[in-house]
């Protein structure tokens, strides 16, 4: 760990001088996060040396534990571009974390290795319309059956995260034994990628798609470790991921806070820089709180996926925790950024309204709030019983 | 007032049954708020009865008290496009309010008329880019000098909203004898229309725009009312105008609160419908709660204005409450709404994430909250002196 | 109504310059809320002709609707025992309202007579200690039962308030033909008074009491009302008794609100009157929209008990609104002025804390927030059905 | 480190089966917490081997960094007399860090090794009526003068923590050569203890006093370190006695959130057990994401003190924000489980009542929040420049 410091600076290095430009042509001039500009700024990031937080070494990453993901994760996420930038935003994120645990290692050299190298994209099937699963996994109708050969799945799914120009995706359907993962080929003719459901964030290359499985038909291998453990490998996904995302949008918060407090220092009135007025400072000071909080909160949910391992109950109710409050007490401080801003705070060629309006998704996808304060308190409940 | 449940009645169908299929058109497709579709919506609302709630009987209008006017463009609010279909949006309504209060017979007839009427649209040229005029007026720059033969302008103006296309602007600069109000024809070709300020908000015809004003001559008649009156008449338009926002908003929110409400009672997750879990119920309350409290704020600044005059102490006061509770309010409300909706709430072509979205700027527009709360508290600071 | 404005000014001057003096000796020499107290107070209540803001002119009292009673009880809520000095607190409140609606004529001239000229004090036996009615009256375990010659009652009974010292207490109790009240006048030796419960409010004369009910023989004539129209005459009592509570602790709001202005415009720290410091502006401001907006949700409810009913929906739904908003924004507002009072502030013997301490059972009494919440929000979602 | 689990549980066990207990007698039956009831309990804990955590094994303390006296002093705080049990509480925990900081041989053979053996109490006197010093140190209005054979003191304190009973005084005042700290024995003729001042908290033996300097008489041996030092000295003491303060109320904050939790299971309405209401569930989980935030921000702050030192700006900036945060958090937990417990929550022999009592003033010892804020925002502001 005696590189991590090093490691921080370069990647904020990294962000700083090579991907806020471009994030700047995306914000201020509408160009778009497609692949091109994907490899683009992946190769760059691996000339700078900060490619791979969450791949292993063996596959060319970083080889990090949680705990040091979340320094070079909240310096990514500096930039909306930050963490795609270095391989490590979702859904590839999770995805990278799934197949190492539960991949065979045909699935791991054939998928993880790609994966890994940023060679190809990936997306995760999981969310339904209703009645299907939404928050709830319980509800889930997408059915795979067992065929002489391997298996064919039927069902749709929507918010796919990546699905547009994906290499693969991770379907989760229900089977005899139990709800079970699939590796399906995108180019699968069963696999039929939708639209791209128009979601205020627009960031992720491959976007929000809705997804049909239609008779798709894939051979035994393609089941992701073994049939019926789908909910146990969701949930050794589903902490760390919580967590990337916790370490990414605060480290865009980061950045909007700095830029708000810039931004009243050189701005005066009613007498004097807003920097002097207490209610702006009171608004600083609240940001300022709430990334220390963030900050600390995603430390504990790492120590304990480093510690206790991704799926225990301890990791996942940290996680939990983090989520919510992370999620919220970003929304939280760039909505103060831009307030701080005023009348160019909501303009959508300025970052921070941009930024606001791409975060309000966070606390949604990977766990509404309401559900994870759902699952925080009974998990409290069962200890007092 | 007898007649005024029947308005209101009226009003809310007309939104229902005119104005709404066009919102869907503008979310969900893109069609551009432009005068076309205004002229279009407002003749409807001719045609309805529901037009000029804002403006005196002898213009074509209502002819409605400001309590009057709360209950009228709350229903109109219930449409991103209904405040603008009945001519009760901003900046003509504070435009109307004070051609009023200030003009002259002449202007009144030359300006008041067709804007009352809805033939033309107007703007205010108040805000200017830093170091100018932002929330403080104290700090314009923008010029007006004495010629033979009337005046010539000169400044940066910025956030100019409706500018684009509008029939005339009304702008805000500096003399000799103090900050002095101009009623200057869009076609003078002094005043200049830059870009469109790329605004979160996106349904206001004319939009927020850059306007500059060089060696912009006008005659002596184009002062509005007095010379050296501007800030008295900034505050006679000021507390109507916030209060309209406030009607307008209110009525959005109401809106997204029972849309929420609705797709709750339709889904199920964990057990049971959405609409049966504490969480969700403990949103909608806090939504509730927020609504009554906004309209009777509301109710009490319209009492305010219509009682002791639009720029009274005790009217400003209230309206200051009102426009700093009500937008965030709204801004809550509309936010819960979103997530109640879950990942349908964030999708751009769902009503409520693009309320949300539009929403933003009525936190800064009229007047910072923080602000706001400054002016609030020294009014209550001074009376217990 | 034309003589509420000199009724609200006299009410004023009698809690300023009666009230507030003895309201002293309570709080900084723990003077104790007795009876003599009361009287001597009310006395003086009548002799300005303030008293019975509550009760019929039949009954000595005001004569006044909901409305007006709105203003006159917050005039003289200012003081903790400006309601009581008054005639306008709880228990007797309630039962003044609730024996005028439901009481038979004997019972009026027994019961309500002599409680609205304040010749006695009464009570109210609802709640019961676990498992029984606590904030879910279906949980109702006192039981009465037929005798020849009346009924019997037995049951545990807490948070009974005023019963020490009351002239009779009103028994709700289950009966085999439903939930049904019953008048018992205290000195009826089935009617065991206990200790009084320590809680944090002390200004109640009569305290918060245990009572049990141990064979407790009344005569027919005791059934206040109708047999097993219980629950709907705690209905008429409920909405104008949690709206009662309303205004009086918002004058007391009021009055916190103000001491702390004057508190920080008369003190100094870091180079300026700490009235001059914008996070002490905010906490100003914040108090101020609170309170106007707990006013106009108390008018709001005011007006629907006044046109719709007690007992209508509208009326509960207003004063659970007004009741979940103003009890957490008199909490907000005792604190605010707390901490602009820094150290003193949390001094027994200054006004401030004790209020504070005072108001906190005012959540939780005649219905905590989140039951209140949970039927705001069930009436919103059946009406979006 | 090794040894500190077992230290923290055995602290939990200590507080548990014997501070509780006498807790119970102080909240429910008005036990003083006098010197008599500390000596027992201190010498309880030494038998339990839990004495001392803040102090250098040289004294008999237990020799931990701040991260473990993090640990320990949350355990502690789980009675409102454990910290003091432990000899970890205000305002001997400060005095005990500033003599082992600043003083001289003589000095902490004197007055630190009884002070860290429990045998005698002390006190600081820093705080001074308006127009003195308050919140801004610079006010500072208590004087001392050289003598031919020392200083004599003349000033009047108030809030001057543990006084009555004290074994000496650390008082601040201003000399020619700038602010200093003056050891004053507290049997000194001219120091006089005034009142008790009568604030919320009832927890701290000696309480907080009225005192006065009058011709106060100290030998040059009396001063504290280095003549004109005084607010150097007071940096050092400050973020280490600010986190003490967090540790210990944390502790008693989830000790009430347990007694919440446990009381919502074994209670039941509106259908079934509370702990399965939403909204009960929402407040269950609220607590406990701000009692992870608090631990992690008071972690944060223990590592900058003893890694950088507890006067370096990195700690102050920490400690300020952690003391911000878990003071209004520690009041959100306890102000929730009061609410939990319904109106046995308002009862002050119910510890919950209590707790939230004695904890008001949190948030305004050692720095109100306001001014913490104000602290924060400019650290921010000035690295932003």
């Amino acid at each position: 760990m005696t590189a991590l410091e090093p490691l921080v600076a370069r990647t904020s290095d990294f962000i700083r001088d090579t991907v806020i430009p471009v994030e700047y042509e995306v914000v201020a001039h509408g160009r778009v996060v497609d692949d091109a500009l994907r490899l683009d700024l992946q190769k760059k990031a691996k000339d700078a040396g900060v490619f791979g937080p969450l791949s292993d070494v063996r596959y060319g990453g970083l080889g990090l534990d949680t705990r040091a993901q979340a320094r070079v994760l909240e310096a990514a996420g500096a930039s909306l571009l930050g963490p795609l930038s270095v391989n490590g935003s979702a859904p590839d994120d999770g995805n990278i974390h799934l197949l190492a645990h539960a991949g065979t290692p045909a699935q791991k050299e054939r998928y993880l290795a790609p994966l890994a190298s940023g060679d190809i994209r990936s997306s995760i099937a999981m969310t339904e319309p209703a009645p299907g699963a939404g928050s709830d996994p319980s509800l889930l109708r997408t059915v795979a059956e067992r065929t002489g050969s391997g298996w064919v799945i039927n069902g749709e799914k929507h918010f796919t995260t990546g699905a547009d120009g994906a290499g693969f995706t991770i379907c989760v359907a229900a089977t005899a034994d139990g709800p079970t993962m699939f590796l399906v080929d995108q180019d699968n003719p069963g696999l039929r990628v939708g639209r791209r459901m128009p979601t205020l964030d627009h960031s992720v290359p491959g976007g929000h798609c809705e997804v049909d499985f239609v008779d798709c038909a894939v051979t035994g291998d393609a089941v992701l470790g073994e049939v019926g453990l789908g909910m146990e490998y969701a949930q050794v996904r589903l902490a760390p991921s919580r967590l990337v995302f916790c370490m990414n949008w605060l480290g865009l918060a980061v950045r909007a806070h700095e830029m708000a407090a810039r931004h009243i220092t050189g701005r005066s009135a009613f007498g004097g820089p807003i920097a002097e007025h207490g209610m702006a400072q009171g608004l600083v000071a609240d940001s300022e709180i709430d990334i220390a909080a963030a900050r600390g909160l995603i430390r504990t949910a790492a120590e304990s996926i480093d510690e206790q391992g991704p799926a225990s109950s301890a990791a996942r109710h940290h996680a939990s925790i983090a989520k919510t409050f992370v999620s919220e007490a970003v929304w939280r401080i760039l909505d103060r950024s831009v307030q701080l801003h005023g009348g160019l705070g909501v303009c959508e060629d300025h970052l921070v309204a941009r930024f606001l309006v791409e975060s309000r998704a966070f606390r949604i996808y990977e766990g509404p709030s309401e559900v994870l304060r759902w699952s925080i308190a009974r998990r409290v409940l069962r200890s007092v019983r």
